[in-house]
């Protein structure tokens, strides 16, 4: 076999074998099989597809690249949520405290920010001390006191992964279906899960720009999932707008707090809710989504959510004084508000406008070897719908450098729209897949 | 501008601007663009094709990538010809002095054989003392003196499309009309013609298989050729069996030199001719096809043709007397016969089954850094429709080697088929194209 075979193979449109995939994607992680021949396998997986068979080998194949977690010593039900990404999507720490209060294991490994789209990682290192960089054992061992952990991925994780991301990145073939399924799902199946709810995001601030094509992924990535023998969902949402009020790491913390202490933002909130439910049918710990949806909210009132997040937080190594205060969280010199310039009602906040500003101001990253200032970014950010008066902020800036902040400015005022009439409201949940 | 920008235009089916061309071939020449992303984007190519105008620049820019040879002192008008290659294809030999002796300058830089297909520089090199490697003044100097030199490759020539065909081999992007025309046909306008004539071979032992692909690539090196200025012409022809009656080096040198003195193969003379009058029209030296034909036929009869070529070899450094006196050119140690099973008439003689039993025995190269064996290879080879008695000789092979010869004798097995009818005997040329 000769990795040109297998390359003509999928550029004449053929399906791949199981063996095939396997050794290319085994040459390729050990430096057999080039870049420059995995540049040109990319392409034409691009443009030839892979269907599910295929891309569900290819995921076991970069999943097995490297080492995988071991959770059997966890008895709980295993699962995960993984997001597409948008901007102000801080759902996984306010949920993954939330079910872990319901008796589910949530070992999550998370990413950092990339471009607009912010990482749980970041947002989590925002609180002093807290350690990403667990172990496995120490992984596993946070998951048995407190029933979740937060953490980033480790050196080993799907090596493949890694090679063929930074290899996709220069060479056009970032957005294909088949390529992002595989890679996102081998790195969330090593995690050692039994299920994986899927928040499947579409609009100006995300990578997906229409519902189709979101919906295309989606079901691309249960099939897969359920292809391995995972329990599977996902919902199709909404990031036309920012999530929530704030963007940046610092200040989504403290929204999650809120949150988790049940007076966060109704859309944050009712998003975490959802998802929360999701997580508990594929548990098997639903009878009644309705009833649950219950229990779940009582749970952010009665401070338990929240107990459970500061316990993890204190599990591992975080200052869990900024948890209790979060007013000692990063914070930033300069704080500016951009005001309505007329009366009306919000049409658009613009996520893409919006993320762009704070990535200007140092909230994300453009190359992944790059720091972000945790103390950066968007408050108060008003929602599509809302009634404002002429003069009223529209949403608080953030920054630490006067210059970045007059770019900033130039993009937010991009970003808002005020129209006589309330048009349209989006919605937060547009389809639910399995 | 970002490589990937490029390769993104491409993957969407898009038509590149000059101006992406020729800096994406400028920064894969240099370098600064790597060789994976030349690979995403000839896999781009491949499957999404380019238009005549996209070749046209490619090609030219690929041209300009390395040297330009400068025949502007040579007053006479400059034609050379391009064969995509063929098993016993030597038709360069007797061709380039032909018409050279009707006032026509032949620069023709060729190249070596790679798989079953022969290479003209090797056969020219099976004469000893023959120096391939002339610098561009003594390549022009040898044309100013007689008319014709054949030489190799400088290392200067066209480099974007080395590094460009030694990453296609590997990748999966040999077969793409665009890249094929491009890589051909930058070489051959670099060598400062005003006319080429192409000699696009399809069937078992050729490159192309089928008469449709070989008519699109004709038409493509065309149309491309005819964009950059220069006179065009492309005859389709058959290479199901092999041209002549002989495949291997010296052994094709041998033939070429009896074409040249008048009684050479039907077929090879009446090709040789065909791509001679092709010439002549092109360089306006022709006013009547038929007149031009006899001319040549006269020039090969006389003994013109044959002291032209003499004079060339004498000219780089050949031997002459070999050209006086073939029987001195390297002869192999074992000559075996393979004889008729039966009587009848031949149906097939398989080019590609010839093909592969003379690069067996030596007479070609699997890898670029193979050397070849000048002396092996097969004569007498019977064409299809030639009636044959049961024991009588269908090749006479020529080998080196005892082992090689054994496996060489099975693929020249399967290679004749014999039959009680005479079967439909194949065209020499198809059609002409320009």
């Amino acid at each position: 076999m000769l990795p040109q075979w297998v390359i003509e193979k999928k550029r004449d449109g053929h399906e791949l074998s199981e063996e095939e995939i396997r050794w290319f994607i085994k040459g390729f992680t050990s430096g057999e099989i080039a870049d420059y021949q995995m540049a040109a396998m990319a392409m034409a997986i691009y443009l030839r597809g892979m269907n599910p068979a295929e891309v569900a080998v290819l995921t076991d194949a970069m999943m097995r690249s490297g080492d995988l977690v071991d959770t059997s010593s966890i008895k709980a039900p295993k699962v995960d949520k993984h997001s597409t990404g948008g901007i102000g999507d801080k759902v996984s720490l306010p949920l993954a405290p939330l079910v872990a209060c319901m008796g589910i294991a949530v070992p999550m490994i998370s990413g950092r920010g990339l471009g607009i789209t912010g990482g749980t990682l970041d947002k989590m290192e925002s609180i002093p001390g807290y350690r990403t960089n667990l172990s496995d054992k120490e992984f596993v061992a946070v998951i048995q006191k407190c029933g979740c952990s937060i953490i980033g991925q480790t050196g080993q994780l799907a090596p493949a992964d890694k090679k063929l991301y930074a290899l996709r990145d220069v060479t056009g073939t970032v957005p294909s279906i088949a390529l992002i399924t595989a890679s996102i799902m081998c790195k969330k199946l090593a995690e050692g899960i039994d299920a994986l709810v899927l928040d499947v995001k579409w609009g100006k601030g995300a990578f997906m720009r229409t519902q189709k094509d979101a919906r295309a992924l989606a079901l691309s990535m249960v099939r897969v999932g359920k292809k391995m023998g995972k329990g599977m969902a996902a919902l199709i949402t909404d990031m036309n707008q920012p999530l929530g009020h704030a963007a940046g790491n610092a200040l989504e913390v403290i929204e999650s707090i809120e949150t988790l202490k049940g007076h966060g933002p109704k859309d944050l909130t009712d998003i975490t809710i959802a998802f929360a439910v999701e997580m508990l049918v594929q548990a098997g710990k639903s009878k009644n989504r309705k009833e649950s949806e219950k229990e779940l909210r009582a749970l952010l009132e009665n401070g338990k959510a929240f107990r459970k997040f500061r316990e993890m937080v204190q599990l591992q190594g975080g200052d869990v004084r900024v948890i209790d205060d979060p007013s000692l969280l990063p914070r930033a010199r300069v704080i500016k508000s951009y005001l309505a310039p007329k009366s009306g009602f919000i049409v658009t906040a613009d996520a893409e406008n919006i993320g762009k500003a704070c990535l200007i101001l140092g909230s994300g990253r453009t190359r992944t070897d790059q720091a972000v200032d945790f103390a950066v970014g968007a408050s108060g950010i008003r929602k599509v719908g809302d009634a404002v008066k002429k003069g009223e902020p529209l949403v608080v800036m953030h920054a630490n450098d006067d210059g970045k902040l007059a770019e900033a400015m130039k993009l937010i005022e991009k970003a808002f729209t005020i129209s006589a009439k309330r048009g349209k409201l989006p919605k937060l949940i547009y389809e639910r897949i399995t």
